[in-house]
């Protein structure tokens, strides 16, 4: 549980004041709004803050095709125009802000989306608790032999015991020892920005992000993936079901065309055009290297 | 008057019917939504929707300075704090949405601030209005003799006559012939995205911009300065009033460290500090150029 | 011709000295120094300065895939392998610099690209010259009928000259009348800033413009396609040429994966599937709107 | 010594083979091409590549003041005028690439400055050297009493010793256990993006890093501040020396401008001023915080 009483009794207060106004609205993502949804084992994303709607993102658009076009265009049918056709502004006009509990490593991939606005926990400031993350047992995974950035099969039960008792002993250890170089008990204490340097990257961190819809479309589509590890990819899983009930012809959109969408380079166009007229093309007629042709199977057969 | 009775009734609508929300609520910028405040003889500034409020700014910066740290710091203070400190990214954390009409040589010094999100109306899709930016005859300025981009003195009332004929004349004439291109009586008229390459830079075009607070006072800070032209000031100075309604405590930081604050080198550090302690500096003594010695004075005599 | 003989001159007396340096340099590059290619009536794209080359793209990548790692990997497969998989960052590590001449109304979408650093010839400072995009006879389209941004037909012989002579007798009179309003014969003179609102948007302006190869590649996407507007296509066109000499591997995984590359959505790729497996699909059974099945069929028949 | 012999002969080759190029050449940055300089116990600073020198700033600025303006201006009175007035542009026009290798806490810092190109050394892929910064003893300071985020009195020896003694040990055995927990040997072997976690903050990382001369100056103000952490301070004045010898004009403006520049609030130049007329003021008189006054009179006593 990563909260405490005090904080989900915060949590309640601010859900309890619905207060008047006269912009947009979303029912859907009122519903998330400061609630905790866990990820891993003591992390959480919680929706802060949002700006817009389906119909933002259509207002917006229309400022650029307005008098003089054709009026009767549903907003569903723009939405996915939009998409299709990569015309990104209308959705960066919607906006969200998370707060985001996440292991040091997780945060680390995250913040190479630059376009996004970031208020992390400082470690030179205050002390981090005492929180790592420890991966379930089911994904503890071995090195995969195919990809050198992926995991195989799940480790065996006596090497994931070994792995998870070092894990836990190491970051009781550092987090111990990091109280130990601080204490001001009988010593001076080191200086936070120094101790912290002591944690593993296991430990967990916090941060308030916040990203427009187009800029956080293009997180999930690498997050989201099968690709993406694990850890980060259980945060893009969450933050996509909040953008679900948020945008939900957006969210309907993105599905169809990016996440579930194929990208064809113009050799695969045409091994697809000579399939499509009958003709036989493997591997020594493709023109691509092994691990397109792989990739390409996999979609394709 | 930049609405039309129908645009009227949309907004009125719009206001009329305010909707529960859990999300941070600013009354001051709540009397803002959807109004129009005109600008220059066309033009206009509508505040379409907003994220966050002076509490907003204060609860992200505390996720950086969380647990351990203490406690009672009024968000005035913090705020002045991380303003005078250059810390941004709290004022990140807050966002606004607008609507602007505004002349083309306007919207081409605006769109150089990158950081922002923009959709404007699209001339190659739609005809733009009959409408054009007629300065007011004390607007009407000579070149500066002293700065080679600003204005001097106002033109005498001859010479304004005649400029002001001239840019009303070439306006209509050139807007007549925009219609006469794409008119498809008796012709196949010409597309939409030529023609518009016949229309003078005072035409209005309009855009929703979108902004975090932080950016938002750096647009200010250059364009709501004397020094920036008096048209994109007067937007500058419209928008600035109601980021003073919308986050008083922020907004009153960001007139004290940056509006009315003063950047000094070192060299001219120096200066005053002599100065201070009773020697008598001139320009010879200052080490600065020409240029830099006038803006000196202009400030400390 | 748009250079004057002192302008050739100075980029002659560039090109005749060269200089030791210890940088990546790439010999296609190097032959378009300073050159102006010239683009519609009097534009050009000049290369500046250049950034690395194909070799610095890997060299970039081995950072992120460095020890540890198979060493057989040549350049070529690494670059198109991080094309594939949208690894963008060993992209962003080659950088170009452009000195552009361009009409108005071209500057104003090309601005649109965030990504970019770009210093503009300020028509507050300065006074523009007597130049104005006048499109080609064979440019002169229709409005199209069936794309509501795009052009049709070319226009009859008596129609395109009567558009013609609008264009040309508006832009020397518009440019008339803006020396009239500078003019101090007589008079004070109305300010640079005020008086060039009265010039029209195929005036021509110019700007450095500075890229990283990623975003220049997205940049070509989009301005290089088919649907953009001819006379940007014009300069991305030139460009794309340049960047063919400059990093030859790079420039070939991007035509083969982005330019002749097709985005299937989930709906798209369901249809090809069933027609691989001998289906009839037609419209009523794709599932896609008239517009998107129209696209669809543009590539696959 | 951060360098391999074999590494070292690899930055000699690259250094032996000058090649003519027609670009603008820094023989000031020429000098420090591929040499790592060394920061901290095991990392360093080393220039990979540049574009643009003095001359390239004030070529860019020159296109926005072009024609009709005063020609003799000379480059450093230009350059200190744009430094002046916030003109950043032509300063964005100058791009640096620099291999850093660095202690993970100290890149999780640097990574905040988004305006940038980063490929990061990935963990994900490979294996991490057995690196760790140690800190000299005499960087082994206290928490400050007055500063939360920063250092007091350097530590006693004892406390000093035993501080290094935790800080190497635990380096050491969690180095062990990532070891143990990869072998492949009678084991599956851990998957590198997961053994990973296991690893401290004072690892060292490496990465690629891309910035403009605008940004990087930006970079410097904060982070070779004197209150920016010693660690990344080492960094930021490394990087200094060489913009020094790459840019001296713009980094003199860059020195008398910002570094050793001060900003005054409008209450501090109105305190000022009164002092100037011979008014005592002080604590009370001056409408300034405890904290606002505490840093006005370390600048002006």
């Amino acid at each position: 549980m990563p909260l405490t009483p005090e904080q989900e009794a915060e949590i309640a207060a601010q859900r309890a004041t619905p207060r008047p106004t006269l912009r947009a609205v979303s029912e859907g993502m009122e519903a998330h709004l400061y609630r905790a949804h866990p990820v891993l084992d003591h992390g959480f994303v919680r929706v802060i803050d949002y700006m817009g709607d389906d119909a933002a993102i259509v207002q917006a658009a229309r400022v650029s095709y307005g008098a003089g076009t054709r009026h009767v265009q549903n907003d569903e049918g723009l939405i996915r125009y939009l998409m299709r056709h990569w015309h990104s502004t209308p959705f960066e006009m919607c906006e969200v802000k998370l707060h985001v509990k996440l292991p040091v490593f997780v945060a680390r991939q995250w913040i190479r989306h630059r376009t996004a606005n970031v208020n992390e926990y400082s470690a030179r400031y205050s002390i981090l608790d005492r929180e790592f993350y420890i991966p379930a047992p089911e994904q503890l995974a071995a090195q995969s032999t195919v990809n050198n950035q992926g995991r195989g099969a799940v480790l065996g039960g006596e090497e994931a015991a070994r792995v998870l008792a070092l894990l836990k002993a190491d970051a009781a250890q550092m987090y111990d020892h990091y109280q130990e170089m601080l204490s001001q008990d009988g010593q001076q204490g080191l200086a936070r920005e120094l101790a912290r340097m002591n944690l593993p990257m296991n430990i967990y961190t916090q941060w308030y992000w916040k990203v427009d819809l187009h800029n956080l479309f293009h997180f999930l589509r690498l997050r989201a993936d099968a690709h993406a590890q694990y850890e980060i990819r259980a945060y893009a899983e969450t933050i996509a079901a909040c953008v679900r009930d948020w945008v939900p012809l957006a969210h309907a959109a993105f599905q169809d065309y990016r996440l579930g969408g194929v990208t064809l380079s113009a050799r695969a166009v045409e091994v697809l055009k000579r399939r499509l007229s009958g003709e036989e093309v493997g591997f020594e007629q493709s023109g691509m290297s092994r691990g397109e042709w792989r990739e390409f199977c996999e979609v394709w057969g």
